[in-house]
């Protein structure tokens, strides 16, 4: 490969170009700005591999698929996508979030690390292989989303009506980052998610809370329905709610016990004297990775301005966020919670679906994981960590599983790339070694 | 009196006048509307009564005080406001809100019932008497604050510095209202209140929820301490909490049973099947007028805005109410509050204090009581409903109990006078009954 690696450093600018341009364009999706445009370079890159290339309608922000045809029709897919988080708030950050800044080897950019860095590198990968060896050793297909920031939510609808544009043998998911150690890290499946809001109401009207003795507060109501639902040692009470739950296996537990968490930096950074339940070591990797969490993402009822008012609130609601591990499943998971709710008296309180996406996992043995191992360990001179799961979500189950595709995270982040916040960033150097990685994981992986 | 009753009905248009134009200034605290001029306007009117009059300047608005001195020094004060609650929301309104249109034998404004009605009656009731009999039998007093819809905050600092000016034997508090049955209702007490905000902080800043499988959650934690607080059965299991509540006296127990509470109309009004653990009848009046509450006036954490976002939130704050009766101490409840949330883990919940009122009652058997419910029973012809106590709250304590003086609640509203609401209204025939009623308790009680 050091044919390719000797391309790719002698053109890095080049490719920290490509990166750069696309990072300039706040294609914000939430606030649907600059989406068209940042498309439009996803297509104009992809033109530059020679390869088959369309704008695919949807009934939310179009999907930039790419396919480019190599020796054999084994083919390797590239999930990413081309739309970011919103930049705020601003004050935070030292440098411009949409300018592609290059300070202490670092680029800092909204999206650079999730997931525009990914992304170009990946289509540089296929450029300098195709530049030093003219042709792949198998197919190719880029699925670049535009919502993956705003739930994916017209995804699946995409996947449906194109199953074969989706079809491949295997796929690189969009995320990845490299340890505090310096090794990569590889995961293997996401968690899924059953976000729900709950509604409880009482009189018709907010009243005044001398009545609170005779009328009943709907606030009330629902902190006792929650309190039902989770105790205090973080047990979701919901019954049946663990049972599709899988025993992890053997190679499970050696990877958690492999995988390295700083835990002493993360509490200093967080200003926290301890874990959950006061967790560690592998017990709290454990947690993180392979069990389902019931968390309140919101919650509010009554006045909630500054001082007081005494009021009796005529409503209360919760956002609930449920994540699930293989096999649980988001339909199953919200019909316990109605009957739950119900067996506890609480029928009246409504429950609003807000976003079910289902666990995602790929075997720890599977050709594709495999290759990315062995390249990693190749290219970087160390193993690389394994996560059989990821602790977040995705729709990794709609795009490959569903399909029988296993899926792989590997990436160009690093562990303080702070994705989603101010100065978000990658390295240069992971960037290039990235590229690096990619061009090696298409050569063997078309062997395996 | 029918001297003195006669001159009232003749009169009538002027004291109809004299609410109107008090009632045309929008003296809205919260929103410093007003105030000067409404203040000014009551000192005209005492200055109608050949009175002592003034401003007394406190921290916050002013409170008009007036003394006409009558055949004995025996004193019966008043206690009024001049300020009213804001009149949003306007599109409910049928009239506007400050004209004091009279429609259907009603006039409708804010503040016309909650209290300027009571407020004019009073001084209608000392003019009258005034102009038939030249002298009063006793001296009155009036203390008329600006600051009692925003919680009354300088008016202990004002009864603390001016002693001498709220000296009084029996004091007649401001508000009163018309049962449903047509009988005045007389009430001697009114609750206490420990308003307190909880504050619980997780980690210093927000998070993505997939970390909610091993960082606390404040929303979770403040959740768990609330259910610690009140059962579903609405027992406080605040140690102590009740130890101080007294048994109620004979006398109480008949007045509860003589009450009367529309319990249909109350249910239908608000579109519920039933009231609070489905109590009814005297039950319901005990627990209205007698149980302590703990009421959740407003709660927030996290995301509250539209759709769906996984945060993990790093604070928690809940508002709640303590309504206390006799004799609970409000500072005491605070502190046991602490010591319960200690002991429950709960150290690192912050409580701020944002209002603490004592409770306060004046005993069923006294001069002024006794006074009033036999001028009403002769005005009216039927025995008034007597209450031990009212389910609200207010500064009784302050300006009466802890000087010994004894109060009590007689006034010109109705049970559907929409104190707080649009469309607040009294009956013209009310206020005109209420000036005949306070000028016979202004003759009786000189003699008792």
């Amino acid at each position: 490969m050091q044919d390719i690696y000797s391309y790719i450093d002698e053109n890095k600018e080049v490719y920290i170009q490509w990166l750069r341009e696309l990072c300039q364009i706040p294609s914000v999706a939430a606030q649907n700005r600059g989406m068209e445009e940042a498309a439009n370079k996803v297509i104009s890159y992809l033109k530059e591999l020679n390869g088959e290339t369309k704008l695919v309608q949807t009934s939310g922000f179009p999907v930039v698929y790419g396919k480019i045809n190599g020796k054999i029709s084994k083919t390797l897919s590239f999930y990413n996508h081309y739309d970011v988080q919103p930049e705020d708030p601003n004050d935070l950050w030292d440098y411009p979030a949409f300018e592609g800044v290059i300070d202490g080897g670092k680029m800092f950019a909204r999206g650079v690390a999730d997931n525009k860095g990914n992304l170009v590198a990946r289509l540089a990968a296929v450029h300098a292989y195709q530049q030093v060896r003219k042709e792949l050793p198998l197919t190719v297909k880029f699925i670049v989303e535009g919502e993956e920031e705003i739930g994916s939510i017209h995804l699946e609808e995409f996947s449906e009506v194109h199953q074969d544009l989706i079809k491949a043998d295997g796929c690189i998911w969009e995320f990845g980052y490299r340890n505090a150690d310096g090794r990569q890290q590889i995961s293997l499946g996401v968690k899924g998610m059953a976000y729900v809001e709950l509604v409880c109401k009482g009189a018709n009207t907010d009243m005044h809370s001398a009545n609170a003795a005779v009328i009943e507060n709907p606030a009330w109501k629902l902190l006792w329905a929650l309190n039902s639902i989770k105790d205090q040692f973080e047990h979701v009470k919901i019954e049946g709610f663990y049972d599709d739950v899988l025993n992890l296996t053997e190679e499970e537990n050696v990877a958690i016990q492999q995988l390295i968490y700083s835990e002493e930096e993360m509490l200093a950074g967080l200003e926290l004297n301890s874990f959950l339940l006061d967790v560690k070591g592998n017990q709290l990797k454990e947690r993180l990775i392979f069990h389902p969490t019931c968390n309140i993402c919101g919650i509010t009822s009554g006045y909630t301005g500054e001082g007081s008012k005494t009021v009796l609130p005529s409503e209360a609601r919760v956002k609930l966020d449920f994540r699930l591990v293989p096999n649980q499943d988001p339909h199953k998971i919200v019909s316990l919670l109605r009957k739950h709710l119900d067996k506890h008296g609480h029928q009246d309180i409504e429950i609003i679906e807000m976003g079910l996406e289902k666990p995602a996992k790929t075997p720890l043995k599977n050709p594709l994981a495999e290759s990315i191992i062995k390249s990693s360990k190749e290219l970087t001179g160390m193993d690389p960590t394994v996560m059989p799961m990821s602790p977040g979500t995705g729709p990794m189950y709609i795009l490959c599983q569903k399909y029988g595709i296993p899926s792989v995270s590997v990436g160009v982040g690093h562990f303080e790339s702070n994705n989603h916040a101010p100065n978000e960033n990658i390295f240069i150097e992971d960037f290039i070694e990235g590229i690096k990685l990619i061009s090696t994981v298409i050569d063997d992986y078309a062997n395996r």
